[in-house]
Formats: C-alpha cells, sequence, structure tokens
C-alpha cells in the first residue's frame, strides 16, 4: 500500500500516527543500483559484490533493495565511483586505487608496497583514525567508502626466469599495475599493463617475461602456471588490496536510521565473508600449484632492499598531493612502523613455529 | 499499538491484511536477554558483547531488544551457555572452550596449541566445513553458535627467570589455562589456573614462577610487565581464541526471516570489529612494553618440538571422545597441515621482508 491509498483510505485515522507512519515504513521499498568493477560473479570479487546486496536485502526484508550489474553493463569497470558521484547509481563495488589517477592518496585506501596486510589495515581503518580521514577524502566528491574485505596478500608474480639481482630485472618486460610497477620501472623494468583476459596468452607467446595478477585462487584459475615455471611469492606490492563498497553520500544520508546501519552492518559482515573466501581458496589453491610442480621463489634481501628505495620518492610524491593526502601518509606510516615490529615478534615467530613442528 | 487495540479499532479493516501484518510487525518487540562471561564492558571482550548487541539494536530498530548482563549479574561467567541452554537467556557472548568440561571437542572452535590463527579459522568456519560441524556439535544441546571475532594471536607468557632448554620447565609453577596447561605437565611444569584477579599478587609475591594472561593489551592493564623480568612471545598455545554469541536454537527459529538475518550479520560486523579492537590495541600496547624496557624471549625450537610432542596424545584422546570429535580434529587438522604450507611461503616471508627494510 502506497502512502497516498493509505492517506485516502476512510477511517485510516483511527491508527493514530504512529501506526501511520510504521504502514508507510514497512510498505516503502527503496531501490539502490549497484555497480561493480567487475564481471557479476567473478571468484571473490563479484561474490562479495552480491554478498553485499544480498545481506541488506535479507536485513531490510526487500525495504532497501539493492541490485547488482556487473561492468559494463551500466558504466565501465573504473568508472563505477563517478555514477555513483553523479547519482546514476547509489553504491559501487569496487576498490579505491582505480580511482587514483584522480587522487593518489586513494592507494592507501587499497594497499601500497610493503605496508599493512589486512587484519592491520582493518586494526587502523576502523580504531586508529583510517575510517575518518577516508570519509574526508570521499567527501570531496560527495562519497562514502565502506570497506568489504581484502583479498589477502597477493602473489609476486609468474616469471619465466629467475630473478636473483636487482640486475636481472633490467630489461624485463612485465605485466604489474600501480605502485609496484612504478617501483620496478626503477629498476630497469619495462612494466606493462595489459587487461585480464590478455595476461595468458602474453605470457604463453613471450610477449611478457613476468606477469603478476592476484594470487593462488585466482592465478590458478586463469592457468598461469602452465605458461610460467618460476612463482614468487608473496608479492611486495599488494600485502592485502581493500575492497570497498562506495555510496553515495546524499542517498545514504536520506535513509533511516535502521537502513543506515544495515548497510554499515552488511559491510562487515561482508568483509568477514570475502575475507574468508579468498584466504580459503588461496590455501587450497597453493597446494595445487605445488602438487603440480610449480617452483615457489621469493624475491632476495637485495631486491627487496631495492625496491624499497626506489619507492621511497614514488610515496614521497603522492605525500606531497595535498595537505589531506599528508595527514593519510603520516597516520598510516606510524602504524605501519609499530605493526612490522609487533607481526615480527608474533605471527612472524609463530608461523615458523607452526613450520617447525608440522614439517 | 498492540495487535489487540488495532484489530477493535473500528474502521481498520480498510487497511486489508497487508497493512495490518506491517503494522503488527512494525509495532512488536522481541527483548532478548544476553548473559556473557567478562565483567561489562571489559576490554575486547566485554565491548564485543555490547556492540553484538548495539548492531542488533540498531539494525531492527529495537524489534530485537538485546540486553546485556555482565558476568555474574543473571548467571556465573562458565555457566552462560547453560543459561541458554535452559531458556533463561535467549543468547551469550562467550568463547566455546569454556564448557570443554561438557565436550573436549570445543577446545577446536576456539583455538588448540600450535592451530590456525583468526584468519585461518575464519576461512575453515565460513568456507572449509567448521561451521556446519560446530552446528551439528552444538545441536546436542539445543544451541547454535556464531563467530563474533578473535583476542588473535596470545602472548607466550610473563617469566621471572629466562626458559631456554625444556628441563627449564622441571619444577616451574606457571598460572596457565587449558590444553596448553596440559602440555605444559608434561614437560614438569607445576600449572595452575588461578582468577585473574589473582595473577599480579600470584607473580609479585613467588608464588607462581611464570603466568600467561591474554596479549600485550591485556597484560599491560594488569600491569604484569611490572613483576615479571621476561615477555616470551608469541603463544605456543593460543594462536587465535575465537569470542561466540551461543543462541537458543528454538529461540533462533522463532524469528521472523529478516532478524534471522540480522542476527547473523550483527555477528559478522561483531568479528571485525573485534578483530580491530584487539589487533589495534595489542600492537600499540606492545610498543609500550617495549620502551618500558620488556625483555621479549621466544621459545627454543628445542622447547617448541617438545610442546608439540606432549601435546599430541592430548589431542588424540580428545579426538577418541566421539564420532563427531574425529570428524572435527580430522576437517581442522587437514586445512591446518595447508594452511601451514601457505603461512610459511606468504605471511611469514612478508613480515620478514618488511622488517628488513623497516629495520
Amino acid at each position: 500500500m502506497k502512502r497516498r491509498e493509505l492517506l485516502t483510505a476512510g477511517g485510516a485515522s483511527v491508527l493514530g500516527v504512529a501506526a501511520l507512519t510504521s504502514t508507510v515504513r514497512a510498505e516503502e521499498s527503496i531501490t539502490w543500483k549497484m555497480v561493480t568493477s567487475w564481471p557479476k560473479g567473478a571468484p571473490g570479487v563479484g561474490t562479495s559484490a552480491q554478498r553485499l546486496a544480498d545481506h541488506i536485502n535479507a536485513m531490510s526484508q526487500g525495504r532497501l533493495q539493492v541490485k547488482v550489474y556487473g561492468a559494463g553493463e551500466l558504466v565501465p569497470p573504473f568508472e563505477v565511483s563517478d555514477a555513483v558521484q553523479q547519482g546514476t547509481a547509489e553504491i559501487a563495488h569496487s576498490t579505491p586505487y582505480y580511482g587514483a589517477g584522480k587522487n593518489p592518496v586513494y592507494h592507501f585506501f587499497t594497499t601500497i608496497p610493503f605496508g599493512l596486510d589486512a587484519s592491520e589495515y582493518e586494526a587502523w581503518l576502523l580504531e586508529g583514525g583510517g575510517q575518518a580521514l577516508w570519509d574526508e577524502v570521499y567527501a570531496e566528491r560527495g562519497l562514502k567508502g565502506f570497506y568489504v574485505g581484502s583479498s589477502g596478500l597477493q602473489a609476486g608474480g609468474w616469471f619465466n626466469k629467475e630473478v636473483n639481482e636487482v640486475s636481472d630485472f633490467k630489461g624485463l618486460k612485465m605485466r604489474i599495475a600501480g605502485l609496484g610497477g612504478q617501483a620496478l620501472r626503477q629498476l630497469g623494468v619495462n612494466a606493462v599493463l595489459l587487461p585480464p583476459g590478455e595476461i595468458f596468452q602474453a605470457m604463453q607467446t613471450g610477449a611478457v617475461d613476468a606477469a603478476e595478477w592476484v594470487g593462488p585462487w585466482n592465478d590458478l584459475a586463469f592457468g598461469l602456471h602452465k605458461v610460467a615455471k618460476y612463482y614468487y611469492l608473496p608479492a611486495f606490492h599488494e600485502p592485502g588490496p581493500a575492497l570497498e563498497a562506495v555510496v553515495n553520500r546524499e542517498a545514504f544520508e536520506a535513509l533511516p536510521d535502521d537502513l543506515r546501519a544495515i548497510v554499515q552492518a552488511a559491510a562487515r559482515a561482508t568483509a568477514i565473508d570475502s575475507n574468508a573466501e579468498f584466504r580459503y581458496n588461496n590455501i587450497i589453491a597453493l597446494e595445487r600449484l605445488l602438487a603440480d610442480g610449480v617452483q615457489v621463489r621469493d624475491f632476495s634481501d637485495q631486491i627487496i632492499k631495492a625496491l624499497h628505495d626506489a619507492l621511497q620518492p614514488i610515496l614521497a610524491e603522492v605525500r606531497a598531493s595535498s595537505p589531506l593526502a599528508e595527514q593519510v601518509y603520516d597516520s598510516y606510516m606510524a602504524f605501519l612502523q609499530q605493526a612490522v615490529q609487533y607481526s615480527i615478534r608474533m605471527e612472524s615467530v609463530m608461523f615458523q613455529q607452526r613450520a617447525l613442528v608440522f614439517g
């Protein structure tokens, strides 16, 4: 029943204002379009988007109805936050650094090389002031971002020859995106950005010598182990990329209190779901890759140090890009320094002790 | 407005059945008592209980009203799940292994020595079949458990002298609970269980030589660094203790669909909140402890191997306790084996690389 029908119905006034409001609320249904940067149902990322919509729809009993659109259905994959800004859609599922061309500080809300892992990022975001800074950054575009999980520590990439020293990178042609690619360029790598669908063939034909995609689960699905001999683990460049739900601030604020609470909690519930999905499948997939004879390597200390050095002027430029970027950088880096000290005395030791007893 | 008043109000029939139902639903309010194993508002655990209640209350707009009771207010801390089983309360916030006296397999749903860390446990629980096994275990008592976060990797404990070899444990009097205490007993430790409020004094007076409590955040709050010289990190015995919300299955199933969805998502949202709270505060607290001159040590390889050996007959006994315990053990251990292989090639390497570049 619509508000109009109710108001004109004879005798409705006996219900009093309170009941009237409740009825109208229960009957009203708001529809939100969710545009996404991924093909519908794509493993990990597309499933995360659908889960977020499902949580909201179930908890609101359809009072807030979210309909998911795959990449390109309404808008291209890298323009989803623009669509939300303009009001073409109310919500997007994506990752902040897809908008880094607009503002390089967005990198900090996805991941940065040698940065926080997923659980450390959650700590900084939810307890260490990160969310308030993110809100300030996105408010410039009338947006609000919610964390909806992480794809976890990424793989370093597939290589058709070993890289033992910094000099081995010289002239190497590699598919790699973002700040990691920028750091590798300083070491003489010809870093190129191929669309996902072209990575396999480029490795197979030798058009590139190396390529990074996501992690064991998604890499296995792409068949990259069939066209490269060495798997470098882990990534230096993406310790825990965050996924986001980005909403139009006006549309969000127009929601009644309970629906705002539902959107917020749905995002957090989705974060646990997605973290678990990526972690589980990556663990299973790595075992399969190892059973398949994949040669795992890690980057040498010399290479790691050179990459970290190469990164410093790049990050300094991000920091210098705006006063707000400086605040984000300083807050993130202060916590990172503490997190590094913690993890090397805690998680890192535990993992080695477990490996000792489990062989 | 109550259903009775509405039904007797003249003219109400013009609204039709649909609107009537909606009105009644919006007006009905269900109250749940939440009993907890912690003092109200206790850092990390008490705050997690309150957050879960807040999420449910806000999202349901009070249609499901959860009221939190601290330990001892309605029932003693270790009897909360009994209270839920008997219907004295509808929901409890606790941790599964507090009921291990009833069924030793409960340990697997909190944590076991050398077991899964928090994010691996989430992966096993939500994607690897763990939740279905937990449901089966708890169904025996008419209960259903929801994961609501982890206090993270624990500390090994505070010692007033160094333990370098297995023989150093002989005759040591230590406050330590659970399976860790049982393993240490095999090494000659006099493992005792003191209530939290007595740990500080027992260390100060020398009544015990060593004591474990939680992790840096909660240990710092207890002032344990003032009465012990060496801080052994990390714990071998609790890699990621899980917190639970345990509900009366009948009360849960009596809820309408949307409130069931709200309880489930509220638990997951609380999990992210609590993980972040523990992680953030532990990181900050460890820095303070180090600045305060605390001497951090880790257990030697010899000790770790001896503890793992000592643990095997204890875990075998848990496995043999019931056919369902056997299923839980086998499922958990199969995933743990894979998780160990993954973490040693991924997270462990990343933490060391970060420590290398950040000094």
